[in-house]
């Protein structure tokens, strides 16, 4: 009952065993070699369109190269004020963009608008030597409340955010689980929808550590190799990660576990509702968001159940996070669910 | 016979395997778990010494965020003028320190020595507001040239670092080459001569991806996991990587496979000898730098044997590093001594 | 009719005066002349209490420098949400700190309050690795809407962030405004209130460039001169910085000025309010916030007044904020008043 | 007997009084006063070129901003080892470059030549993304010893700059001095001859603190205003800044006081030379350097004589700098002269 992150699951064995079978044999290092090759023509078709992949250790440094690559140290980026690289990441956006500000936007458990953007941008007016200039719009796809932005949502965002002469950043630490839920293309979430830079994470899918930078305009990656660089994610046996992502693309491994992921999440958030605690926020990656008494929450803890608050404990009710994952089984989902009916019986 | 580096060999089965097993069911993430906890004892075992470990995705990353917590933004980190820090990182220290300057010392394909860093002391006096302050010494063992510093060696930089009020970094990538030459304890050529930062590599030495940081004062290492996590280096599946560092500890691996790398150098040096190519520099670790016509090194080449040359190959004769490393046979030794005799022979 | 801001104005005569004394003959360059001495003595009599004092070129440069003091890289520095260091330096404390976010709290108009502080702290717990850490706390006084932080009230925000471990720091662009409109001694205003540096600007009180870091603490500036001299802001020639901080003090020049700037302010709210536009926020320091029609405010242009929008001028009716000077004559005042009078009658 | 450096004179009376003309009445603030106009205007007439010019507060920040323009994080910047970039600026160029490499070439108290500039990078290779990648070339003119790049000079270091793909920066903080030695334009030594920024310093030369930027071309000049905003440089009261430049122009200042101290110092010279002690480098624009007994260096401070050891006196011979300005009489220079001659018989 281990609801704490999809990160708390191991990897799934198709990817270790690539890991294994990539091992065989010399092979040319820092990113030469014949598996990252490989994964350069496996996403562009996987995306229906050219793109540049650099694949790095962690969601995080994706997400912080890939900002520093779209703004400038005295830009404004724009993003929710909920979102991971805000929130979560100890300030590695503003390590590796030189010390670009975040500007956050939108309301809690929403997603972020195009009205709102343009809000921002109207508070940034360009050629105010003291204003923080606008430089980039990052979302999260799908979000940290596991929201989904579907294509026409992205579109609005990237209509906005291209108006404004800037580029759109898609933080994908999620987004095979946003993929499955609408049941569209790679392409429909990214390119066709005006993203011009993708995190994509395959880790919390399933990998060990998958996790990459993918641009679909080649000139907008001019000169990121020496930034990865730099930033010390450029790995020297790079095969071993780039036989990661293929693995997860072999066979549509990707689907095949977010769907699993998502359908985790779906059950239990029904069980909570039966249960008498409707999700908070639609479920429709693999997160599900429950109001539940303090209290109750102890009492699931004492009996195994992993999950975090989503924010401090402060009053007697607070919000949690469940998070499910392709190792996520029926029976854990079953078991939770008696136990949240149980406990809260008692209590 | 691919000598172009130790890192264009794939990874022992058993670090495979131990990456497998560590997969097993739910584990807390970001360096939480199990396996986190009992590296940090294992490598307590191994040093001899209560210490503070960070693993991270590559060497560079080691190297530069060691760096950033020794010095200031304002400081002059003394290094050997071939050091890796400085030629091959592109500029990772500098990211990372906020851009402390690099200030090289030494000669050529030698070891850097206690006058050379007196030197640059000298250069750099405290409290001149104008200069770069002294902040770190930074050595790499064994040495980009394969040469390897004694645990005299070190102390007496060491003494001199400390002299000053600093602290010693060591870039030990190739750490187990070195200790496996000198048939000493890893404190001997750590703590206990000195040390107080460790970059311990064990991906050349064959793991798919294990570098770390390691502290031998926790004071020392205050903040850092902040550093880490701000440059996006802590895993989320940290278990796959601290499982690896295990393996290589378990039953010595680490001590047969650097052993492998080391013999195969020494016998490539050997052979290269009795050819009439005496190495350059002593064979000490697992690297072999010789003397060749540039005709000859082309002869070489396509006859499949894979080397870089040290500089650019501008005259007739060039300097060129042959690099062995666990998965080299004696095969390819021998199969590549017979071409150069051969190819000598015809140019 | 120049009430766009108080650096529209000159120099004070007796400032020049002083430069130009400063001149004869030669001095130690970079901060070690005569006049920097006298200065560090100057001042400590000034405030009742030993300081360390470093000169700047900006109070933006000020500001970013004493926060990079307080700050690590990965701190959060909390503000309200209309600091100046936050919304018009242009990232600068992003720069100096290496990437600080700057946490803004507080509501709009308001003077920052310790409850805040304490609820900015809450959302940011000391260890845990994702998130800025707590790092320091700037207030500004007279804040950006002319409102003064009097002794208790910045007391009581220097107990909840000493509590935190963390040091105060104070934008004091207006620190003399503040000081006339209080009446209390530059002691109360600081260290006896429990402010740990000041970033001290005598320009918009009427010097020609005259902004410090004023530190109460010698240990807490250890290295400063460091950082202030790779922000390129030690003047070679400083003893004409010195000079004019000493011309302030002569004979209390600072509180003449400052004296005679709010009561202009004070003059020119009360002209608005009997014309039927009350200031929105008191009238403490040397602006005055009015909510005029924007036709009302392109006639006053018209006839030759100068001020800003607070914000975007977006309604029939916006924010407009006066700033008085040493420099503003009755006259000015005057002139201003009848014209909105008259102009307010024929809109 | 002040020979320690040009910046420990005063300022030239001219240059106060236009200061104290610019206080009258209000103006507009941040740069975009009347007399910053004129001085974008006067510049190019200057120059005889259109010019995009940035007043900051010191030449460390001058140069620092303007490489942080030419070069990216990951740049090596192109500089003689005896730079002031280098040696001088506590790692100025490395912070706002956010890590730039400044890579040191040439020969101690030799002009760089394009031969060595050639070297440096071929040893940075394009698009090996281990080594930082050719950024900018820098040269100091008149240099750190004294002597002065002709227009030859220059135009063959923008020559191979330029074949590189990289731009030339200039460090004039001696500007005036060289370019009266060579009896030249500005136009012959900046972007006639290749130049494309230059560090404009007229602080030695007169000024209180008069040190800008200056672009040859308005696209490189592009977002700079962002970055001296950011840095703390760009002054509120900007007109004090704009009238000293005005000032050394307005009939040809800056060329009356270049002259009496590149005048003095070849009075200097010549004088040491006829006691015995010819000049080290040639005097060619206003410093001296002579190879003096550390006795007797020692004996001519104690009779008055101000001047720094170029390197420390670690001998019983030394190197010692001699730097005239506007202000050194030629009764100082007489007295030292007549010292020095008795002093050299007395030792």
């Amino acid at each position: 009952m281990n609801f704490a992150s999809d990160n708390t699951a191991g990897a799934h064995p198709d990817v270790l065993k690539a890991m294994a079978d990539a091992s065989a044999g010399p092979a040319s290092s820092y990113g030469t070699d014949d598996w990252s090759a490989r994964l350069q023509g496996a996403l562009a078709d996987w995306f229906g369109h050219a793109v540049e992949v650099f694949p790095v250790a962690t969601g995080g440094a994706a997400n912080a190269l890939a900002l520093s690559q779209l703004a400038q140290p005295w830009s404004a980026v724009f993003c929710h004020r909920e979102s991971h690289i805000h929130v979560d990441e100890c300030g590695a956006p503003e390590f590796y963009t030189g010390g670009a500000k975040l500007v956050t936007l939108g309301t809690p458990g929403q997603k972020l608008t195009p009205d709102q953007i343009v809000a921002g941008l109207a508070d940034h007016p360009r050629g105010v030597v003291h204003r923080v200039q606008p430089g980039a719009v990052s979302i999260t796809n799908a979000n940290e409340c596991g929201l989904v932005y579907d294509p026409a949502d992205v579109a609005a965002i990237a209509d906005v955010t291209h108006d404004a002469g800037l580029k759109l950043h898609m933080d994908g630490a999620r987004f095979a689980n946003a993929l499955v839920h609408l049941g569209c293309e790679p392409a429909d979430l990214t390119w066709r929808a005006g993203v011009d830079v993708l995190s994509l994470g395959f880790t919390k899918n399933g990998a060990v550590a998958a996790e990459a930078v993918v641009f679909f305009d080649a000139a907008l990656a001019e000169n990121f190799s020496y930034r990865r660089k730099r930033g010390g994610h450029l790995f020297s046996k790079s095969r071993f990660f780039a036989a990661q992502f293929l693995a997860m693309l072999e066979g549509d491994l990707w689907r095949e576990l977010a769907g699993a992921a998502n359908a985790a999440a779906s059950a239990l958030g029904a069980a909570a509702a039966a249960a008498g605690f409707p999700p908070v926020f639609p479920v429709q990656a693999n997160e599900v968001f429950l109001e539940l008494p303090v209290a109750l929450a102890a009492a699931l803890r004492s009996e195994g159940a992993r999950f975090f608050p989503w924010h401090p404990e402060t009053d007697q009710v607070a919000l949690y996070r469940f998070v499910c994952s392709f190792a996520t089984t029926r029976e854990e989902v079953e078991m939770f669910s008696n136990r949240l009916k149980l406990s809260a019986a008692r209590i």
